[in-house]
């Protein structure tokens, strides 16, 4: 193994990114070195690389966390993996443990938890380390470009539709058919789930359509409350809110059922208007959900594997980051980049 | 019995209730007449009167929903009442009882509903009308006065407590030791949870601790948030929002636990500014909640006669009724006012 | 109408059934007559005319719980309701709607509950009483044969399914394929759950392959266990036993998954032995599951509707019940046998 | 520190144990070594000693898994604990940390686990080896002696209680006030529950009377079972067995209420016969009830160190064991015996 590695290093917030030579970083106690793949570019990696949230990463660092690889070497005490196990190495880089959140399968809240990417070096390069008890099994022979974004946009929407509380042969609403809902939608329908898509964009919901969804909505037209109450024939039990924007989440209001769930995807800056009167006189629920724990990550990761999810990706290399960063930014981007190591 | 009774009329929104004698309802098909002995006077019986929400009453009506009485008729096919039976007449009338909330114990959610001194007459007369499968069940010889709240602030603060999916041993905050709050304490202690009680007011700080709660913290100190994490180690894992104000919601979404619920009980018009960033990296919960169903009130009733819970009540009559409306507009009301009828 | 109408009467346990004419019924408040149009024909109802069970029905009455058909007439009171819509009569006639099970979405539980076909007359006959608010709702235009045994054999095994708390992406094992298990199949299909079909028929368990099940197990395969437990990947997280016996249930208590739930349908006398040891190390859970409540049921019949779940059908006649009933008894029936009225 | 260390040690199944000196052993990675300062003594240590499960422990080896002391020496890495603090070795000393169940709070079902006191040393020594992630944290200054039957008899009540899915307000019956018992009415009373007590001694159930049970009933008087039933209005919405004996659990199925759940602590060999008809019919569950998570623990903890909860202790002393054994072995003793070190 050459003991250097391409990568893509933030120097300097809001600076375009730097690919350069590194070393390769070696496994301490209980991690691997990950040779990587594939790495599925996410809209966290931008506000990373832009440092736009308020507890900021520290350059130089490298970003990424939807890396999919193989393991190269172990680490000190690493018993129940072995070199060329595939593995995934995902936001949730590891956590303490013993908190109890971590005691209770709930990692992804641990306030000393490490992000791939973030906290830590992550997958922008051509090795990245992984904590054996947190990286991601991948089956055998599993197609790494496929199943990267499942890494981060599949657990997130996968764990946002179950904390919908819905079950199945209920309706539950996706609104935003883009990077992260067009994966919901294939969740929600091998979930057992009836799907409502909603998005602007004509294109789109012609997707979900494909992708199985029951009704498709334009979320512009002016009746499209009452078209999705009539669809579900008394509004949605549960709604993914998947780009949360202010009229989203007004209109989510407005057509969730009585007792209804409406959950949460992304971090944006803001604060959105929620009327009282409304939320408790439908009981109606509103809740946060951020990426998934290492079950969810199984679970997730079964459907995938099971050939029922499959997120729409172009392939792109890690040269090209900075050019995909910007297209991001633009909005211009269908479906997931994903950048594929030679 | 005389054909006609005592009653306090709203004719106009606004105006001052008339006290005046009205016939006695006769009861229909599977209703009961009650004599009411007590009826408490809440806030919502003032908003009825002023016409403040979008669906309003139809003039002239008779308020009041925390009638407890005994039953002095059986309308046709009532039969597990009988005369002499004491019952309570409580916000939720009646229901449909064939809709998807009537079937799973969430009649509250019913969209056919009838609502005690809203869209039928209520309790603020000498005998009511209520419906004999949803009048609550009160014990033989209970103190109707001491009982009459339990049937609207009791059950709305112990069904927020549960809706806080709090279990014993845990947090829960009490925002506001108002008329509910002073109920909410007693109960979370009879839940076996651990409570900090939250208020601008030392007086009832000094209410909340006397009545169990394990903490007092003063809203308005300038670092209240501190202290309740302090005082939970790490935040409350419930918290029930007893007067909505945008102050005591946004505290309350600084404090609570990650993973918390925040339970929200009232009605008052507006919106609060709800920060996505927060609600979804800590996934919090935010639900409302509105009244309680008749197995809640059941449950609700039974803490009460175990005297683990008392509503702190002052007495008076129903010719008093402006008077006290008044004072409840002013705010100079502690406890609960109950109307007691000779 | 005609005044009389033919039902098919047990007037002495044991003994055939007599074809007969008898008054057509009629519908007393809060009822509705129902023109039968088919009749599923459930081992219950055989029960019932044997008088198996310890507590039984009184002689004469009409078996029968799988009918449906169309509203004729209203009784007194009844509006939400027409004549001509279609309704199915349900093993669940009736209950008290006050108890603490009927308030709580459990109306299955309540113990003054009338069952159709036993407690009151069934549907084995041209004209049946339902009541307003426990009859099924069906779609316009169902096919009514296709539909009946959707009321007892659907709900039940949908219930039961329910009940061993799995959820989309589990393995639930579903011992015995037959007139209960062949749909049973399909419902967990619906439901986004990867299924083992276990039974010792081979034409059955390729019956269960066509139905969707992801995996066959013969039952009488020595490793039969194993079998499971290795296609699982460790064990099932759920089992629902259709045909309680004694070896199928020590066998799912080897196959089933550490904390994993087993659900019972189905009411056998007799007792089976429970290993202590086993139960408590693996953290198993064993519960009973009765038909469903009428919430369980509205669901239920959307999977039919949809297409989702068929039973598989035999036409008769009333006039041939007593066939029916000796087939049965001999175990010659494959699938649901249902009398089609003119 | 000296090199060695008295311990009771088993050298042969069902021989006495042996007082000996052995070296003290030292903590490897992530590990630490615990002073212990008091150590419970239950019947599974006498199981262990005997070798009367099927999965057996290896000679030689020492017992006990509630051992409470003082952090003196860490392993490489541990971080989140230091030399000085007060922790417990309980039945749990270890688990994978990655398997399905681990992931899930639910480690005391990992099939790699390690027990203290079986599959690895315990604490009937002056030093045993705890995982640092797995040792309970006990609070500065607690009473050793007092806190150690919680690691154990404590934690498997508290959690054979949460089994029972009961929830405040509600009635559970405690079959069985011995060792587990007597701490199972206290942890009962703190979590809000209504207890009835069952137990064939007269002394016992005037124990649990005075513990703060809300009703005793002698197991063996002929109507026990309607005594429960009376008491509770219907019967126990949730039933700990706390010492599966074939009548206890048969009482148990016809006093428990209809949906109500019956959990089983305990590992007698055997098999109980379970009355499929009465199962299904009133939806009872039955689940097995094992020891309890790392996160029960810090909660059955708590409430030990607010007082609520008090084990009845015996101080005795490592050179006694066998007198112990046998006195267990006769079933003479009363609370549990914890023994002190020096």
């Amino acid at each position: 193994m050459s003991e250097f590695m391409k990568a893509a290093v933030v120097h300097e917030f809001g600076q375009p990114l730097v690919i350069e030579e590194v070393p390769v970083p070696q496994p301490g106690p209980g991690e691997v070195l990950v040779k990587i793949k594939a790495s599925g570019i996410c809209h966290t990696d931008l506000h990373a690389a832009h440092g736009d949230w308020p507890v900021k990463p520290t350059p130089p660092f490298i970003p990424g966390h939807e890396g999919a690889g193989v393991i190269v070497a172990l680490g000190e005490g690493v018993k129940h993996l072995e070199e060329g196990d595939s593995v995934g190495i995902a936001w949730l880089h590891d956590a303490c443990g013993h908190c109890e959140f971590c005691l209770t399968g709930w990692e992804t809240l641990c306030e000393s938890q490490n992000m791939s990417g973030y906290t830590v070096n992550g997958s922008f390069a051509e090795y990245a380390i992984g904590n054996a008890d947190y990286v991601a099994r991948l089956p055998d022979g599993v197609d790494y470009a496929a199943i990267a974004p499942i890494l981060c946009a599949g657990i997130t929407t996968y764990k946002g539709l179950k904390e919908t509380d819905t079950k199945p042969g209920e309706w539950v609403a996706i609104s935003g058919i883009g990077g992260l809902g067009h994966i919901a939608v294939q969740y929600a329908k091998a979930m057992g789930l009836h799907v409502v898509a909603l998005d602007v964009s004509p294109e789109k919901l012609d997707l979900a359509k494909q992708l199985g969804a029951d009704v498709a909505v334009n979320a512009q037209d002016e009746d499209a409350i009452n078209q999705v109450i009539a669809a579900t024939q008394g509004g949605a039990h549960g709604v993914l809110v998947t780009a949360v924007s202010v009229p989203a989440f007004n209109q989510a209001l407005n057509y969730v059922r009585r007792k209804g769930t409406i959950s949460l995807n992304g971090l944006p800056p803001g604060e959105f208007q929620t009327p009282i009167f409304d939320v408790v006189l439908k009981r109606i629920t509103l809740r946060g959900s951020i990426v998934g724990t290492r079950n969810d990550m199984a679970e997730a990761l079964r459907f995938a594997a099971e050939g029922k999810v499959k997120a729409h990706i172009h392939k792109t290399r890690l040269e090209d980051i900075n050019q995909v960063f910007s297209d991001l930014e633009k909005g211009g981007v269908d479906g997931r980049m994903v950048m594929v190591m030679e």
